[in-house]
């Protein structure tokens, strides 16, 4: 059976995954491509027809009231089961994600592990239960007027359609947070595939369909659709059966699917995370005692991944008097390695904006010779010179960081003040530094889903705890997380059941609790006895 | 004090009051009426100016820091305080409202107690303090790579725009839910007014405005602008520093409001509840053993208030030989009073849709003669004209419903299946009914908001467990509530705090747990010792 397995996963077809069957026909054709070398990869990729697009939403649509009668315990055996099969197809998934990101090994095998185990914490979150949230008001027919019955939980949206990014094969990827989340809050998925990784895609779409149909879920629970371009993505937002979308990736993109749901004839939520610049302020008394602990970790932070992490710290704020910090900085830049960038699209845009920049830079790392390279690139201003271009508070996809340095407190202040949303803000100082920006905390938390306090933004725990998220523009909806168990909550809403007998009730909301769940019960939470 | 107060409540102004100070000027002027004979009322109305708006918004934002750092405590007494100020000025409340919408003064009376109810209800909630979901991960520096430490819990959004509506002039108005739970999460509030009923409006601003002076709030705490038409509610909407709506009213302004905040540059959340047909189911059991009381309790219900409920029961499915059923609905139609309607528009949109439908007229209530009357109208046709007529599921705002006799239960289920989006669904039935019916409970859960078992959908009970809300078009998001203490999650946001010390925590993520709430620790919902 694993060898079986195996070998399935390392056989690609180059066709569209629908409800467990491979599509047969297709539109245009494309490749992956490996970003090392810029050549393509074997096999030809055809993109989903209307009728496929169409075929895997009627199945979803059909799958729905299954998965919305499945008990948490099912949708956890079809989470583990989708985690182990990860994890056995491991040296596939990061042979070919290797091959299609040229992100390096050791960073593929930690994300392997990283998507098994939010789908292990997803299936931990729905077996429990407690996540829906049962509020329970009982009956009081003596008073006037009578008081109803009324309970209610939380209850899945509906088939989800879910993009794939280009920057996180795998974890924000087919099978990555997106959707374990929504198939955990009992929905169908429809992933649209990142034409960077299609080979990648395709076998964590084997995986999937393959749990699916060993767990005894209907077919339609899954399915993978792959596009060369926008069409595809866009049909499946525009389609009146999907119920949500989640998406990571480019500020533009992820508009894109904003508006084209807000104008659909029902609007529906669009999760979108569209990434940011992340703002650190270094505070005087931290720069002075540790200034080649924080340059070094700086540099490994703004050019993690090629520096294509949403979380790369692209700003930032330090004291006027930071020459050593900088010299440091300057030197770590100039001595570091040459990064490949995901797609020739990411490179070019990164060197456009880098030339942008030009007059700001202060240090260059060394470029390779063949494909989508990216040489590092440390920018740095002073506030005045920042605050009078807009421009220079855009994210810049890549290796390359601005250093702003600001003549006072109250400029970095001003800076904060004068930020739009962000995935994080982070606090680089000492316990007295903290103390006496105190307003500048405050400040931060209105304008990120994380603040960080002595750490680097670029690494996100998957934990309860977790705010992958923040406010406009950095992502759709700052009220959700793409990371972490409140995840979940995206793809659910409240419904009210009043009057109703216990055995006609979801087991959540009857009187003895067979489901062991914390709940609100007449305004009090009670936990199981 | 009481006095005084008593004094400054039946004083009305005609003037916007911004931030405690009613405003000198204003743009077109307007006056309540009266919708029992048509008449115009006394003061003369100021439409608020763009200046107006801008002040308005610029001490909300002003004041925004100071309500996100108040504690639960204090934003409990400013809603109790408030409370109080609406019960001291009921008698003050209820002659106006009366006078300005025509509504008989016990249900008046009782809006005036479920209006302070709820403000005491979202009291209890936030200085509780659980609301806030708090997260804790805790750090595991022996991990590799080390786990940091994790919290997050909900903070609030920023200014909320509150939009007054015309049926319910105290619960869902200046001072109704969306106020409270908004001023609950910390929000400061600016109401654009119902032009319907301004003087009622004004009253229970200005109760507002004393309890924010009174317990030490920014004056930009709260703000209520009026205005004749659109104008003003659309500036807010559109204004860079609103961040969150909430509305409640028709289905064609809350879409326009909808499209506005997505086309901003930044869309923020609109919570807008539009209305719905409310359907209801009678079972073949149930109907035979209580034929009367059904038709009473649905001639109550889908007349209660001039049928001007947002539940009102607008689609009633029944079986095809319910004759004694329809004969008692026809006498209690005929015999039932007249209605005056709230506004011009809507008695006249009434008239309207009702002379649309004549040919489905089988009873008709008496008409008075001046004012906006509006004639009881009960309409009946079958599930095969029904269905090829989508205009017939359109709601009908006013004293009307449309039985619709079904052939089979295969009928009706098709009959729920088609069914959009609605705050309501309701079966009246046995239990065996029910039984016999289990597929139609599963498929109405997926269409509504709250599904109801033996009652009438009119009665929306304000307790922890209700869901006012409901797939599109009922609302402009499912995903959320209206009514009930869940409604307080439609203005908060998760942050997450990374690695702070105790000491720059807030209170509700510290280790002491000073406000001894609930807590997600290390993924384990605990609670206080």
């Amino acid at each position: 059976m694993t060898d079986g397995r195996a070998q399935a996963a390392v056989e690609l077809h180059g066709r569209s995954l629908i409800g467990g069957t491979f599509a047969t026909e297709g539109a245009d054709a494309f490749r992956g491509f490996s970003p090392s070398n810029g050549r393509e990869l074997e096999p030809t990729y055809l993109s989903a027809r209307p009728a496929d697009i169409e075929r895997a939403v009627t199945l979803a649509v059909e799958a729905a009231p299954f998965l919305a009668s499945s008990t948490g315990k099912d949708r956890a055996r079809l989470l583990r089961r989708i985690a182990d099969g990860f994890d056995q197809s491991a040296e596939a998934l990061i042979d070919r994600a290797n091959q299609e990101t040229a992100l390096p090994r050791p960073r593929l095998t930690g994300e392997v592990a990283r998507t098994s185990n939010q789908l292990r914490l997803f299936a931990v979150v729905v077996e429990e239960g407690s996540w829906v949230m049962a509020r329970i008001d009982t009956a009081d027919p003596a008073r006037t007027p009578p008081k109803p019955d009324v309970r209610s939980m939380l209850r899945p949206l509906g088939p989800v359609a879910v993009f794939g990014a280009s920057n996180f094969p795998l974890a924000f990827s087919v099978a990555g947070g997106d959707t374990a989340s929504a198939l955990a809050a009992g929905n169908p998925v429809i992933v649209k595939a990142h034409p960077a990784h299609p080979g990648t895609s395709e076998l964590a779409g084997q995986v999937i369909a393959e749990a699916v149909a060993e767990c005894g879920f209907p077919a339609g629970t899954f399915s993978l659709l792959f596009d060369s371009g926008h069409t595809v993505g866009a049909a499946l937002v525009r389609h009146p059966h999907i119920k949500a979308v989640g998406f990571t990736g480019s500020f533009r993109g992820g508009r894109a699917l904003m508006d084209l749901a807000a104008k659909r004839p029902e609007p529906i939520p669009v999760y979108a995370e569209m990434g940011s610049a992340n703002p650190v302020f270094i505070l005087p008394h931290a720069l002075a005692e540790r200034t080649e602990q924080l340059a070094t970790g700086l540099h490994g932070s703004f050019t993690l991944g090629g520096g294509q992490f949403c979380t790369k710290p692209g700003l930032v704020f330090v004291p006027q008097a930071a020459s050593d910090f900088s010299d440091k900085l300057r030197t770590l830049t100039e001595q570091g390695p040459a990064f490949s960038l995901l797609t020739g699209g990411i490179a070019s845009l990164y060197d456009k904006q880098v030339a942008e920049r030009a007059t700001l830079r202060t240090a260059s790392g060394t470029k390779a010779s063949e494909g989508f390279s990216a040489q590092t690139a440390l920018l740095e201003t002073t506030y005045p010179a920042f605050a009078s271009d807009p421009n220079l508070a855009d994210e810049v996809f890549g290796p390359t960081t601005l250093l702003i340095h600001c003549a006072s407190a109250a400029q970095m202040l001003e800076a904060a003040r004068s930020l739009e949303g962000h995935l994080t803000a982070t606090i680089l100082g000492t316990e007295e530094d903290l103390s006496q920006n105190a307003e500048l905390l405050r400040v931060l938390e209105t304008k990120a889903g994380r603040v960080i306090f002595n750490a680097f933004p670029t690494g996100v725990e998957v934990c309860h705890a977790m705010v992958h998220g923040g406010p406009y523009p950095a992502t759709s909806d700052g009220r959700s997380t793409s990371v972490g168990s409140q995840a979940i909550f995206r793809f659910a809403r409240p419904v009210a059941y009043q009057g109703l007998p216990q055995s006609a009730l979801p087991t959540a909301l009857r009187d003895d609790n067979p489901e062991k769940i914390l709940r609100l019960w007449n305004g009090a939470w009670t936990q199981p006895k």
